[in-house]
């Protein structure tokens, strides 16, 4: 079966290659030639379009940077509606609003477009690994037709409930991982300030209630002044913007979430953006005129 | 060893029974004499006041709910540091502030008296069972000789650093905690609100980055609507001042501890107080007119 997929960047290319090597052919598009032609010395098909990418196939990916760019590749002029036939499945893998995800699902509803989303967690070494966590939202019926598709990427693909709800789990996600990044930068800081070495707090911390994966993964980076990108902090901006987002338009606030996003933010304006998210501890070395570092 | 043993209360109680399980006579003082009372049909000695219970011990523990109650049984008027002998050693296993632990030692340093601040984590079944951990600060070879006492009470007792090491390292505990109920409460409420089931999301995201000790033991409690404590939301109020005061006094501002600490007020202000902490949950519900639970 041929596939088409749209978006080659970090995550796009190792997700397109790991199809290519469990026997998909693909047919690929992306804005910049040079990822094309990667993929095009990989083994994929060229297209010259997004439209010429999916125009016949059965199912088309996309992995796309946040909802403008998805709304303008799939419903644009000369978008991938146009092309795609009735019966045809669209996967979105990009991490977008849930509410994107739904408004787009329903026009190609109408034009008897299937959709699912279907974002990850797990960042390029997984994808590369072909390991990522793949949380879907969509009809059930068409999640399972498309599961062992989705298994050639990530090492789970977990149905999460109706369109949208993949993007949903991921906001969900991002927005835990950010508030327990936050939580530990807010903890070692005030045991520097106060004069306690903050490696001896996470040894005697971290067995307990405290103890979580972005202790273990995130905390020794802090205190090696270790930030090189894991997960950038202006991807996680970006999806902490469309929970926040997400939120209004529900009429919910999330006085938190706002909150750790306003510390990436700063980051972001210090020229941090590229760094990990852990990097968040600079957020508070620099109020405090503390340094956590070892 | 005779051991004077201040404090008997829900945690008091169980922690001064270990030890007299494993071989240490305890000589013992609480304000309400039924506490008093028990601890002798349980074969202790009753003291009269908390100078009698520390008087000619080598070592005193003291289990008091904050700050001001150490302050007052050590330093106040017929206060233990009267009592206590230079070369004895008093352990304040109470979670108070560091800075007041500081204080209370550098007086008793005057005195010869050695202190430790020694908090614990863990909560009245791990008081019963013995296996509390126990954070310590103050010299290390004053740790060093009380160690395997401490060990009676407790499954780990680890040094953090100079006095009152102990209870920044508690505090520290007690904010990423915290911090992480909020976070998962925010998440899942968002779920919710967006049509998504939390219970979807809870499977969904445990394993990866945003996994953690709270996610597993708080979550499925937000869920059932199980809010039998566990540890209090008051307790945690208690610890949160701590920590911001601890915070302000060295000059450091808790942007996000600051914000989890009022919604835990407003749940008390609720009547909510003696619930378990992950009732967090019921201020977003509050808040979004959303019922997060099965």
């Amino acid at each position: 079966m041929k596939i088409g997929f749209i978006g080659l960047g970090i995550m796009g290319k190792p997700m397109c290659r790991n199809l290519m090597d469990k026997g998909y052919e693909c047919v690929v598009y992306d804005l910049l030639p040079d990822n094309v032609e990667q993929m095009e010395e990989a083994g994929a098909q060229r297209a010259e379009s997004a439209a010429e990418a999916a125009k016949g196939r059965e199912i088309v990916i996309t992995m796309l940077p946040n909802s403008p760019q998805v709304r303008d590749v799939v419903l644009g002029p000369q978008g991938i509606a146009e092309a795609m036939t009735r019966g045809s499945i669209l996967i979105d893998m990009s991490s977008i609003a849930p509410l994107a995800s739904r408004e787009i699902g329903e026009t190609l509803e109408e034009k008897g477009i299937e959709m699912l989303d279907a974002p990850v967690s797990g960042g390029e070494p997984k994808a590369i690994d072909g390991t990522l966590s793949i949380m879907v939202g969509g009809k059930r019926e068409v999640y399972e037709k498309v599961r062992d598709l989705l298994l050639c990427m990530g090492s789970s693909a977990v149905y999460c409930g109706t369109l949208g709800a993949g993007n949903t789990t991921k906001l969900s996600n991002q927005i835990v991982v950010a508030m327990n990044i936050a939580a530990c930068a807010e903890a070692f800081t005030l045991a520097k300030k106060a004069g306690v070495d903050p490696e001896l707090v996470f040894q005697a911390i971290r067995g307990g209630l405290a103890g979580s994966t972005v202790m273990d993964a995130k905390v020794p980076m802090m205190l090696e002044g270790n930030d090189k990108p894991g997960f950038k902090i202006d991807l996680h901006i970006k999806d902490l913007n469309n929970a926040v987002e997400t939120g209004h338009e529900l009429g919910m606030a999330l006085p938190m979430t706002v909150q750790v996003l306003e510390m990436f933010e700063q980051l972001h304006g210090d020229g941090l953006g590229q760094k990990d998210h852990s990097a968040l501890i600079r957020y508070y070395e620099k109020i405090t005129g503390v340094s956590v570092r070892k």
